[in-house]
């Protein structure tokens, strides 16, 4: 760190203040403030969760596009995914179509929620010709085991009958037969990578319906249910497709979103801080930098569990650079993160204030800081 | 900085948040949980303001002591004044027994406020015989251009009838003559020195009553009715006395009391900052330190004219010591303070939280900071 030449800006969105491309341009000015003379890479970065597929456009120069899809209800929402600038790979958050935060409380139910809308969004993304696609999966507001995803993108999921099942995951005990015929070819030429934190099995105690159905709006009874259609649902997958996903770990995130994914898609769940940090190409840039810098809205306790500024530390440890992060606040049991090579953590706030004005304050209070921590980075050269 | 091996906290109070004193253990503890081996010289800092005399007390091992004295109005106020470890100097600070807080904003009348309480706690220090005397004299309630003050010391101020003045600057019309035969003997043995960052003239549009007249709640006749009896006053001084104080500089400090220290105790008027950097002996710790870490409870563009951070960088400036500031509030306007020598300044917050929360969290708050600043200098060894 005795001359600090390339600097590498890998922060999180600061949630509802700015995005992680705004927070890298905010760090850099206060970095030129010091010393013009560092070369600074902007990489804005993600977890999977909500703003990976900002980071990512702003990442690799690529296009958000808007896009209007059934939400978790079949009210018609307006979701959004992004191509990367090479246009070679797609992005997507399913709680942009499918997720809890876009129906009221009361209306919460896991046995009504379909993810017929993110299907919706990855058809839209393989209209580009796109040859991977990211999916991010938190936040979800379903339970169907990513039925209404398959139907959308053209898989036929019937009953005794012959009848398509209606969506939510109320109806997946009527699955009889599973038709794949009409499902939309390109999925099979396009590599899709799922960003996924969570292990929990499809069924059972530790299940999507019992874990994270209650959260969703699913009483106990109507919990128990849903386990039991989701395990129905893995028995006609085995008996039709040959194949057995109701333990495989991951097969229970968003509510079996995970299991039909991986199922129908042949999806590949790996952990989004990972799956992003590959695409926006964070370690060649590390490789040429002397330190990195990162920061969130909010660094934790919980940071080190595959948030950003943690997988950013780990990727930086393996080239031994040092990382610093900032944070809007900083809350308690952050020791950890110094273990997981966190060098230092520095809150960013000017004042006390409030949560609204911080908010406001955010890219300035960025700047501020950002220019003091390279003050005292160049202090040495003066002793 | 690349071996930091010795460190000079040298930080004012946190008003309302924690003493210097508070503040150095604080930064210690954050130090020592990155390197234990960093060697702390606590010099818990003052600008001669509030707070000047617990920061000496402290900074030398000395004694506060509490003293009923007549407020300004004459009501019995508790102040206090410090004797330092050795017992040679005593410490006190106007406004603790004479200031502007201490009277409710509808009582506010420099015609009525006297300095005399000040001249109680100068002869409480005196009983403790030492041999120099630091006041401060910021935040008076008073214009009585130190009438009082002498009063209590024994001087006398008599009117044509050879009837002593009552309290207040409304009665110095009246003097006619000035007997210090009755003053308190110590006063001549002990060395005096005043810590005053003004530089106002007792009269005149300069001087006290007409630019700080008005916040002490004179009226614009007030004021210039207390202008021309500070003229009178310093008319018989030079008649009695032989002495011109009228122009000199600071004379017009905390209501006249400047000229009354000057005149009546041969008292010197220094920068605070400077008197209280000598007292607590900061430039030699400051030589065998490696760097120096300041900091109050407020840094903005004002801290450069004569705050401790300020000063303590001038001092470190001296012996090309780095320095560093630690706040809890940072304002507009703190790029001069870089050019003065503070290498960068940290807020100390947690988080967006009101000021009542910001100031209980003060310890813990600087303590974090003063870790991940101690954690940002150990980095450069990592690589």
């Amino acid at each position: 760190m005795n001359d600090v030449k390339a600097i590498v800006l890998a922060p999180d969105s600061f949630k509802e203040s700015m995005t992680a491309k705004q927070a890298c341009a905010a760090m850099e000015r206060g970095i030129r403030r010091v010393n013009p003379g560092v070369r600074c890479f902007h990489v804005p970065m993600a977890d999977g969760g909500e703003g990976t597929t900002q980071s990512i456009v702003d990442a690799t120069g690529g296009t958000l596009y808007p896009l209007q899809v059934q939400g978790p209800l079949g009210r018609e929402v307006e979701a959004y995914y992004g191509i990367s600038g090479d246009g070679k790979t797609g992005v997507l958050e399913m709680a942009s179509a499918s997720g809890i935060g876009l129906i009221h409380e009361s209306e919460r139910n896991p046995l009504l929620t379909t993810t017929y809308g993110t299907g919706q969004l990855i058809q839209a993304a393989l209209d580009h010709g796109i040859d991977n696609l990211l999916i991010g999966i938190g936040g979800s507001a379903t339970n169907d085991g990513g039925a209404g995803m398959l139907q959308a993108l053209g898989g036929r999921l019937l009953d005794e009958a012959g009848l398509p099942l209606g969506p939510g995951g109320g109806e997946l005990h009527k699955l009889a037969r599973i038709d794949l015929s009409g499902l939309d070819p390109r999925i099979g030429k396009v590599k899709i990578r799922v960003a996924c934190d969570v292990t929990n099995p499809l069924c059972g105690p530790e299940g999507a319906s019992h874990v994270f159905g209650p959260q969703k709006g699913a009483t106990p009874e109507a919990a128990a249910m849903l386990d039991g259609n989701l395990r129905h649902y893995a028995d006609v997958i085995r008996r039709e497709l040959g194949q057995d996903i109701a333990d495989v770990p991951g097969a229970g995130a968003a509510g079996g979103l995970g299991a039909g994914l991986m199922v129908f898609l042949n999806g590949k769940l790996e952990k989004g801080i990972e799956l992003v940090a590959r695409l926006t190409g964070l370690e060649e840039k590390v490789k040429m930098a002397d330190m990195v810098w990162t920061g969130e809205g909010s660094i934790d306790g919980q940071t080190r569990f595959g948030k950003t500024p943690a997988g950013v530390a780990k990727v930086a440890a393996k080239h031994h650079k040092p990382v610093i992060a900032f944070a809007g606040r900083i809350g308690e049991g952050i020791d950890g993160l110094y273990e997981q090579g966190i060098g230092a953590v520095f809150g960013i706030l000017s004042g006390a204030c409030d949560l609204q004005a911080a908010l406001r304050q955010g890219e300035d209070n960025l700047e501020r800081a950002a220019e003091n921590v390279m003050r005292l980075i160049m202090l040495q050269r003066q002793v």
